[in-house]
C-alpha cells in the first residue's frame, strides 16, 4: 500500500534504446554478463523497491527514529529491510567479487539508487554509504584492514559513515581539527564530527565509521588531513566484536525531513580512547575521501531524480483520478479528471521533460563513469573519464534543485490536498531539499565546475562535454522531424561555450565578479544537456511515433516532452548565460549593510 | 526571542517616498487622519508583531492544535493574542468605525498584515478571516445582523471562517451541494465544508462561519447560491449566547505547515438543527462572497511577502555572523563571514530585489484600492478600479510563487543548518507553501487573469496596467542614470503586452491552448511589474546613491537591487512571453497515456 510508482519502460527506453547498455557486456570488464543479466538486475531493482522499500517511506516517517541514552533506535522494519540489503548483493552490486561485490557496471548501482530512493530517501542513503565506506577500505586500506571489515559491510552485517564536517569545518575542510595519535599499529582519535548521516543506528550491530582528522605534525591545512577506520565497537584479531569503542552519539539533528535517517554529532575520543586505523596513505585523506565524495555527489543526484520521479508519477496517477470542474473544451459533460485542464497537463508535461531528462542525464553519466573505467588506456577512456569530471557537480546540482521544483509542481497538481499528510507529496517535497545542502551545496558545485573543472588538464573536461554536444547537433542537424530543434540546440550550445570560456577567463583577474555568476552558468550548462538528452531521445522515438495505434503513445511523448521543453528552454539558457557575463557589479560591491 | 526581523526603511520608503501615503489624508474619506496618524499605525503594527504575535510561530509550531472530542484547542498564547489583537484594533483597521473599525485606509490593513504574518503567519489568518467575514455581514446582511455580530468580531470577543469549499467542489464551486431550508426568519442549514481555517477552536467563546449554501429550489450551479451566517453557538434575542447550534467539527488536517491553524472539516445540521441567516439577496451568495475572496486572495499574496520577507531578512543576519572559508580574492585572512561570498550574495541580492519588488507591488496594489474606493465617482477613479482588478490574481499568484522561492533560497544561505529545525528557515519554507494551493490555485488565477481580466469592460484592467506602466517609461526614459534599464523595459513591456493581446484572441478560438499558457504569461506579467516598480524606486533612490558616507548605503542598495534583477529578469520574460505564442500544441495533443 505504498506510494512508490515507476514506470519501467521509462528506464529500459533509456539502458536499452539510448545508451544500449549491454554493449558494456562487451568490456573486458564486464565479459561475464550479457544484456539479460543486466535486465534482469533491473527488474530485480524494481521489486526490491515496490517489496521492501516502498513500505519504509511512511514506517520512517511515522516513527522515525528515537534518540535516547546516547543510542539512536530505528523502527524494525528498517532493521529488516538493511539486512536484506546487503542479503541480496544491493550493497555492493558495482564492487569487486572479492569481499562480497556482484561486479556489475555503476551504472547499475545508479539504477537500483534511482529506485530505491524513489521509494524510500530516507532509507536509501544507509546502503550507499555503507558501500561508500567500504569501497574507500578496499580502495586504500591494507589488507588485513580489507578483510576485517568489507565483507560485513557489503553482506549488510555493519553500516558505514563518512566523517568529514565539524562544527566550523563544513564547506571548508581545511579547518578540520579533529586529530589522530599514533599508538601501536593503531591511532587514537579525538574530535567530534557533525550531520553524520546514519552516525548512530541499532540497524547493525556495528558502524563502521571513516573519520578525517589530522596527525600530529602533520602539515596545516588540506594537505595535512588523514583517513582513518573507526569502528563503534571495537574488534578482537579474529574480527569479532570484542566491545565498545570510545564513540558517542552526542545528539540528533531535527530536520525538516528525511526523518528516518538519523544525523548525528559524533564524539569521538571523549575518554581519550578511541581506536582508529590509518586507511591509505598519511596526509592524503582528502585526496582518498573524494573517491567517497564523488560517488555521494551523484548519488545525491540520484536521489533527486528518484524522488523527484515518484512525485511526478503520483501526480499522474492523481490528475487522472481526481474530478474537479468542467472541461474548458466542452468535449465531455459534467465532471472531468483534472488532467483534462490544460494547466494541469502543463505542470505534467514539464515534470515528464525534466525527470526523463534527468535519468537520461544521469544514466548516460554513469554509462560514461563505467567506459573511464573499463576501457583499455587511451584517448578514448580519457575522454570519458574527462566527461565523468565535467558531469559529476552538474548531476549533483542540477537533480536536486531541479527536482525540488518537480516536487513543488507536483503537489501544485493536487491543489490542497497536495498540503496534506494524507497524500505522498508533502514528504517527497521535505526529503528532497536535503539535496541541494549536503555533499557540498550547490553553490560550491558550481565554483568546481566553472572553475576547477573548466581549467583542469588545460579545459579537457569541458572539452570534452562539448564534443559531445557538437556531434551529436552534426549528426542530427538534418532530421526530417526533429532537425530544426536540433539547430536551435546547436546555436545556444555555441553562446552557452562561448560564454563559459568568457567567464573562465575571468576567474583569475576578477575572482569576485566571476564566483558572482559561476551558479547561474552551471544551471545554463545543465539545461543544455537536459535538452540534448531529451532531443537524442525524441530522435530515437521519432519513427515509432508517427505510427498509429495507443502503442505508439509512449514515443508520441517523448517526442512531444523533447520539442516542447526544448522550445521553452533555450530562450532562457541564452538569456542565462549572457547575464553571467554582464559587466554590472552589483553582486560584489553593493554594501553589506544595504542588505 | 522570536525571529521576526524587519527594515523598517523599507517600509517606509515605499510608503513615503514611493506612494506618498499621506495623501490618502487629503481624500474626503480619510480627513480626520494625517500621515503621523498613519506612520504611528506602522510603528504600533511593527511593535505588535515583535511584542505579541513573533513568540507564536515557535510556540505554535511546537505545541500545535490539538482535535479532541470534536473541539480543536489552542495554546493559551494564541488565544490571549486574538484577544489582544482585537482590543488593540488590528480586526477592523480599514472598517468603518459604526461596528468598531478603525477607518483607516485598506493600504494600512495591508501593511500590518505584511508584518503580523510576518511574525507568524499561522496565527494571523485568523483575525484576517474575522474581519473578512465582519465585513460582508457589515456589507450585506441586515441591520439586526449587523448589530448582533459585527462589533463582538471586530472586538475579538469572536472570530469569523468562509466556508466555502466541498469534498467535490473545491476550485469549482457551482457544484456546492450545501443546502438551506427556509423556517420563519432563519434557515436550516445541512451540508459538510472541508478546508475550513479557524473552522473550529478555543480562542474565542463563537465563532461566526460565512456559508455559501443553496436554498430549495434555487437555480442550478453558480446562479443558486446564497450566503448565509451561521455561527457556532446561537444567540439570544439581546446577542447572548444561548447555547450550542448543530456545527460540528469532524476532523481537522495534517499539514505540511501552518501548524497552528486549524484546518477543518466541518458537519452542518447532521442533527438538522443549524439555524443560518440569510446574508444578503438570494441567490447572489457567490457575488457577495467575491469581497472576501478579492480580500482574502490579496491577504495570500501578503501573507507570502510577510514570510518571504522574514526568510530573507534572517539569511542576511545569518550570513553576516556565520564564518567558513576564505575570501576567494584574499581581502580578508582567516575565516570569513559568509556574506563575503559572492554566491552568498548573489542569493541574497535576488531575495532583496524580490522581496522589496514585491512589497512594492502589494502596497502600490492597496494605495491604488484605497483610491478605486474613495476617489469621486470618475475616470480616474475607475482607472484604480480596473488596476486593482488586474492586480488581484498578480498579487495572490507571483508572490505565492515567489516568496516559496525566496524561502527555498533563503535556507539555501545556511547550508546544511537550513534544514534543521533549530533554525527558522524550515518553517518558513512549509508555512509559505500553502499559499500557492488555497484561495483558488495560481492556475485558476492565471485563468482569471488572462480570461476575465483582460477581457471584461473591453479589456479596461489590462489597459490600466499598460498605461501606468507605459506613463512610468515615458517620463524616465531619459534619466541620466536609470534611463536604458527603463528604455529595456519599455521594449519588453510592448512585446508582453502584444504578447497578452495575443493570447486573448486566442482564448475564443482555441481555449485548450490558451489554458495552456495562462500561467507563464501571468508570470510575466508579474516580473514586468516587478521590474518596473523596481526601477521606480531606484530613480527615487538616485540622487542620494550617488552621495559618500554610509548613510547612503542604504539607497545604494536601492538602485542596485533594480539594475540587477532589471538585467537578469527582461530576457526571461521576453523568452517567456514568446514561448506563450509558440504554435506547439504539445500540452493539448499529448495522449494521457503517454504521461
Amino acid at each position: 500500500m505504498g506510494n512508490f510508482k515507476v514506470n519501467q519502460k521509462d528506464i529500459f527506453f533509456i539502458l536499452k534504446e539510448q545508451l544500449n547498455y549491454g554493449a558494456l557486456c562487451d568490456l573486458d570488464r564486464y565479459k561475464d554478463l550479457n544484456e539479460k543479466t543486466l535486465d534482469m538486475l533491473v527488474n530485480e531493482a524494481i521489486s526490491f523497491a515496490k517489496g521492501v522499500v516502498d513500505p519504509l517511506q511512511e514506517v520512517g516517517e511515522e516513527s522515525g527514529i528515537k534518540f535516547e541514552n546516547g543510542k539512536v533506535s530505528m523502527p524494525s522494519e528498517f532493521k529488516k529491510a538493511f539486512k536484506q540489503c546487503g542479503e541480496n548483493g544491493w550493497i555492493g552490486v558495482d564492487l569487486d567479487e572479492e569481499y562480497g561485490g556482484q561486479a556489475f557496471p555503476s551504472l547499475m548501482t545508479i539504477v537500483k539508487n534511482d529506485l530505491l530512493y524513489g521509494a524510500c530517501q530516507g532509507f536509501n542513503s544507509a546502503p550507499g554509504l555503507t558501500r561508500g565506506a567500504a569501497h574507500l577500505i578496499e580502495s586504500f586500506a591494507i589488507k588485513d584492514l580489507q578483510e576485517r571489515f568489507v565483507p560485513k559491510m557489503l553482506d549488510g552485517t555493519w553500516s558505514g559513515t563518512m566523517c568529514l564536517t565539524e562544527s566550523d569545518a563544513g564547506s571548508n575542510l581545511a579547518d578540520i581539527v579533529t586529530t589522530a595519535c599514533r599508538e601501536e599499529d593503531h591511532f587514537k582519535i579525538k574530535g567530534t564530527k557533525i550531520f553524520i548521516s546514519w552516525g548512530d543506528h541499532d540497524m547493525t550491530d556495528n558502524i563502521i565509521h571513516l573519520v578525517l582528522a589530522r596527525i600530529e605534525g602533520a602539515p596545516k591545512g588540506v594537505k595535512g588531513i588523514s583517513l582513518f577506520i573507526v569502528p563503534k565497537n571495537r574488534l578482537t584479531a579474529n574480527g569479532n566484536i570484542e566491545g565498545p569503542n570510545d564513540v558517542l552519539c552526542g545528539s540528533t539533528e531535527e530536520k525538516l525531513g528525511i526523518h528516518a535517517s538519523p544525523t548525528c554529532t559524533l564524539n569521538f575520543g571523549t575518554r581519550d580512547d578511541c581506536v582508529g586505523y590509518l586507511c591509505g596513505e598519511e596526509n592524503k585523506g582528502l585526496a582518498h575521501m573524494f573517491q567517497m565524495m564523488n560517488a555521494a555527489r551523484i548519488n545525491t543526484g540520484v536521489a533527486a531524480l528518484g524522488t523527484a520521479s515518484s512525485a511526478y508519477q503520483n501526480a499522474v496517477s492523481y490528475t487522472k483520478e481526481r474530478l474537479q470542474g468542467r472541461d474548458i473544451a466542452r468535449r465531455k459533460e459534467g465532471s472531468v479528471p483534472i488532467i483534462d485542464h490544460p494547466d494541469v497537463r502543463r505542470m505534467l508535461l514539464w515534470m515528464k521533460a525534466v525527470v526523463d531528462g534527468m535519468r537520461s542525464m544521469v544514466y548516460s553519466g554513469m554509462y560514461w563513469a563505467d567506459l573511464s573505467k573499463s576501457l583499455p588506456e587511451g584517448e578514448e577512456r580519457e575522454h570519458y573519464l574527462n566527461l565523468t569530471e565535467f558531469m559529476t557537480p552538474i548531476i549533483k546540482s542540477y537533480c536536486s534543485d531541479m527536482g525540488f521544483r518537480v516536487c513543488e509542481t507536483a503537489m501544485q497538481c493536487y491543489g490542497g490536498y497536495g498540503y496534506c499528510r494524507e497524500y505522498p507529496q508533502e514528504q517527497y517535497l521535505r526529503d528532497i531539499k536535503i539535496l541541494s545542502l549536503y555533499e557540498g551545496t550547490n553553490g560550491i558545485q558550481s565554483m568546481d565546475l566553472m572553475g576547477r573543472k573548466m581549467s583542469m588538464k588545460g579545459g579537457a573536461p569541458f572539452y570534452a562535454f562539448k564534443k559531445e554536444i557538437q556531434t551529436f547537433c552534426e549528426n542530427h542537424k538534418e532530421h526530417s522531424g526533429l532537425g530544426d530543434k536540433v539547430l536551435a540546440l546547436s546555436g545556444v550550445m555555441s553562446k552557452v561555450c562561448e560564454g563559459a570560456e568568457e567567464l573562465r577567463k575571468i576567474m583569475a583577474s576578477d575572482p569576485l565578479q566571476w564566483a558572482s555568476y559561476t551558479f547561474p552558468a552551471l544551471m545554463a550548462l545543465s539545461e543544455t544537456i537536459i535538452v540534448w538528452r531529451l532531443l537524442d531521445m525524441a530522435i530515437i522515438a521519432y519513427e515509432n511515433s508517427l505510427k498509429n495505434g495507443r502503442k505508439y503513445d509512449f514515443y508520441r511523448g517523448k517526442v512531444m516532452q523533447a520539442t516542447y521543453f526544448t522550445d521553452i528552454t533555450l530562450p532562457n539558457i541564452l538569456a542565462a548565460i549572457q547575464s553571467c557575463l554582464r559587466p554590472g557589479r552589483e553582486i560584489v560591491d553593493i554594501p553589506d549593510n544595504a542588505f
